[in-house]
């Protein structure tokens, strides 16, 4: 199915290659009365763009995003928003050389073998601008989540202490925090909160690891020390509150959050297109060397933080619009008189 | 939509509590032409057991699968199979001092907070019991990789350094690895292989972690030291054949499988019930303290090794049928005349 | 994927063949706290049970209806809900004659071309005892439903200007009448309420076709006669109430329902399974004649009934929590404070 | 969900209103392999475009269709193909003073009561322009049933003997023969054929009915006039064919296939826009009369004929897709050696 649909009823689904006229997304499910303009996603692309910093492309997209549908006088009307983003910034000869070499740590091969060719250029579908249409609904989802007071914030880490060789790349890590999401997100079993965000984050081309709380280095504890505590306190309005001592559990019990800060880190790997000299073989089954130009970041991280950013939100506004179905009580608030 | 539908076209659906009267998957999709008898699934019901080892919990379930349809003189007829698993070894009353107070590292807190009450009989739905209708279900994939060549093979590590305090319990490792797995698995965006294997592992309830290849590693590491080269060599038939020269990928290449080995880790959290006195609250909001009885795992990770299977196995099963459908000269091998 | 799930976010997947030793229903997505016991069902299985009457088959089934999860203290907890009724009354002798012979009307020949072979026992997963899987869940559905203040009413219409040919059968029509219905349920474009409606009742074997309000008359009328005229009147409250002058539509209107009586028409074709000689082929592709034995239904519209309400009724709680969540004020509703 | 999405392995998702600046569909899933050029779609464009006969409307779009994504070299990739189409000949102004009044017929009231407010310029997304969308994917999906030999026609049926009263409208019938299909599409229990086209033709806004083969008349037929009988004939290559005797069925035994030809006929409802004066109410409730302008078709009949196609092209190419997993030895001929 080519995997280009995310989300259950907040529904994501993306098109479009690095170097083709345009790429999109359409939102099916979006709730209708969320005030949406074109200004308001722009911000959320900024983050995404490459800056002048050392670690970024030079490849410079405006990243204009226009919405075609689902918007009235500035207000979402439930019906499916259609977001469009031209390339104009596309340099397909840069690539021309890499037609039939399959580039080391890139999907061309994989392609190949999938589909039985492949759009080459800039690595087509697999290359990293279609996360630019992520980031763009994205935009939206978050929106939706801090209108219930949700935040959700992520910062990219790189190994400073490596010393840089000219024409090489680095990994790193990205964090993710979110505040304000109540409890009871995440559905039991299959769908359980960190399974979806795990889909959600690695389906970002570079990761290559997720965990949760305290993560792996729970392996090597004991539970006595990794599980968290109960306690109670008197929050603002005088009333007795439940929270945890500790949050080894990342904000999420059984799936579910739990009220607590939700914490996660992903790996990032090294940019892949480095321009160093590189073992490969062609199309064609002939050894060869390749050195790979074109404009690429060094650290795939802190643009990755964006996407993170993004695919966190729209599978936390999936899962709260999933929950809100999920009692009787929930739906006699909507539909009793 | 309570999360007990994992795939799209090799679908499992799950029910079933830990002391209610039965557990059971259906399996809808299996394909046509597969030998299957309960006889067959027994061994993958074994692996799950607990055994006489000082890890595993003392309760002895029989785990006795019934074939309910889909099958017919010993092969699926394509109709969905239904497949149960009764519970006999329940002791309920083990329980009963607990239905009030909330486990720390348990699901108790928050299924009370999403659903307004909870089954507490051992966890109800959020029991481990749950897993052994995945194991069931993960056989019939199991059957059918194996039809292909494909087989799937996982290990638990468990820290034997840590001096075991009486009444606490211990995390771990499961690694896991396949071979046979052909090129061109996954689907490129948000279907990528890691992401769909990711979203099945940490759907394991014990499970706060996962990487892939290299993992958490190559957040530290430069991409010419995590590229994986490309070479030729000449295969048994003489026929040239591409392969990779190391394997930092775990086997998966822009969300697609590349014909190598697949290598993932997942990182278990210790069995979250312990019998050592543990600060809790009420359900009411009464500050406590519980000393969990029942009979538990001293470390989840081997049991929970065979479930990792069967999760990676319903996973592979999946998106070999998706990628069948994904070419014209597929379609063709299967309707030209 | 064989086709046994149901519904997105009340999702009813069934198993089970006519003479395999169970069928049954798994409801995924059922609202917690719904009161529900083994007895409240029992009534919504009478319905499609075969009675005395002159129409009907002489197999009897109990058709006792076992819940085996999802259910605490009699009411729903919101996870998986599985439903098993065992087959007794099955004789598979009665149709061992027919193990090579297709039988006109019957999905015999194209299950073997679809599948290689098939389960031939009763017609196997196409049989009409599949049907009372779907009673089942059906009835939780319309417990819901009526939580709601929803009525699905049917009505079978059976010719009875036919004289009766010994042997022979008699097709029908099945009306549905639903009141209470609020307006708002169905979704623009592919997911219409008459278009999950008609997937509903199309996927009833006999059911040869649909029509909602004035339906296929429609087609030979004008637009002055056809269009359903608004006005308002004053509701018991004093508040203003706008309404229908008529309804040709159905209370469908592009789709959504508009909050006045929804109502639809199914065709039943007549009984295919005939004691009268009938010309046919083997497998093996000899010409031969059929006398089908075994015990049927004289007309299936009766018991058809009973199933188009309850796929009326799985269709309807469907829509209503997809409808729940379209705007953001009612997602307010269920989260902000 | 907004219900934009249609299918489940060929997935169509649209977005669109009549008098924004695009509407446009994304396919994900269409195999790789497949010639394709926008000038392969504009035939189909042509048979939905209004013409200049009396029964159309005189809004001119060009309906030329960009595709965006997910064809490389004139061959579709794998990947999603976006197509978009721009509006080019939208007047908001005809529509403005309908703003605040409901149109008899129309989906003005019910998206309102759904939404809590509209886009009503030309309808937004309930007009009938979404079906340009739909028409530019279903020609995707029947470029690949021609490429296996699969013809699927419609015509349009209207009342020739209905005096025309200036500013009314007329309804109609449209009929769909579909050649060529092999047995074995459509799946058991819900999915089947018949299941799955009755949701694609009621999913076009002015179709009220559908029945297949003998349809209605069925239910006023016996057994023994209604069944197929088979018989076996000598095929070109010399081989013995099994084939029906005749076909009330429409093509279609237990919801799959049998090889015959397909039968369908949908009942449209006449345009519901007339000039006529009609009895309305505006949002605020007040009682009003409405004439509506704006450029209409006299009978939508001929028009969605084209749309009909489409989707039942749509429907099959999704369900051959699905068909191919279903069988060991299907999955064989793609993976074995």
């Amino acid at each position: 199915m080519s995997g280009s649909t995310f989300g259950k009823l907040f529904r994501v689904t993306t098109f479009g290659e690095s170097h083709g006229p345009a790429i999109g997304a359409v939102i099916d499910g979006c709730p209708a009365g969320l005030p949406l303009t074109e200004e308001m996603i722009m911000p959320y692309m900024e983050k995404r763009r490459p800056n002048a910093g050392a670690l970024s492309t030079s490849r410079k997209e405006a990243d204009k995003v226009k919405i075609l549908s689902g918007v009235f006088e500035g207000v979402t009307t439930g019906t499916s928003i259609g977001l469009l983003i031209e390339n104009t910034d596309a340099h397909s000869s840069d690539y021309s050389d890499i037609a039939d070499k399959y580039r080391p740590g890139h999907a061309d091969y994989t392609y190949d073998k999938k589909y039985g060719f492949r759009d080459w250029r800039g690595g087509g579908r697999s290359s990293g601008r279609e996360t630019a249409a992520r980031v763009a609904a994205g935009a939206v989802a978050d929106l939706l989540l801090k209108h219930f007071g949700i935040e959700v914030k992520t910062e990219a880490l790189v190994p400073n202490a490596i010393e840089y060789q000219e024409g090489d790349s680095v990994g790193g890590l990205v964090t993710c925090r979110v505040t304000g999401l109540p409890a009871g997100l995440g559905e039991p079993v299959f769908d359980k909160l960190d399974a979806r965000l795990a889909a959600a984050i690695l389906s970002i081309g570079a990761v290559k690891g997720v965990e949760f709380g305290s993560g792996f280095s729970l392996s090597e504890k004991t539970g006595s020390e990794s599980n968290d505590g109960f306690a109670v306190r008197i929050s603002e309005d005088g009333s007795k509150e439940i929270y945890k001592t500790s949050n080894h559990a990342g904000g999420i019990l059984g799936g579910i959050s739990d009220g607590s800060e939700l914490f996660l880190i992903a790996a990032v790997k090294p940019t892949p297109s480095v321009s160093l000299p590189q073992k490969t073989v062609t199309r064609d089954g002939e050894e060869t060397e390749i050195r790979i130009k074109g404009r690429h970041d060094k650290s795939i991280a802190p643009r990755a933080a964006a996407v993170v950013s993004a695919m966190v939100s729209l599978t936390l506004i999936d899962m709260l619009m999933e929950n809100a179905v999920c009692r009787l009580d929930s739906l006699e608030k909507i539909y009793k008189k």
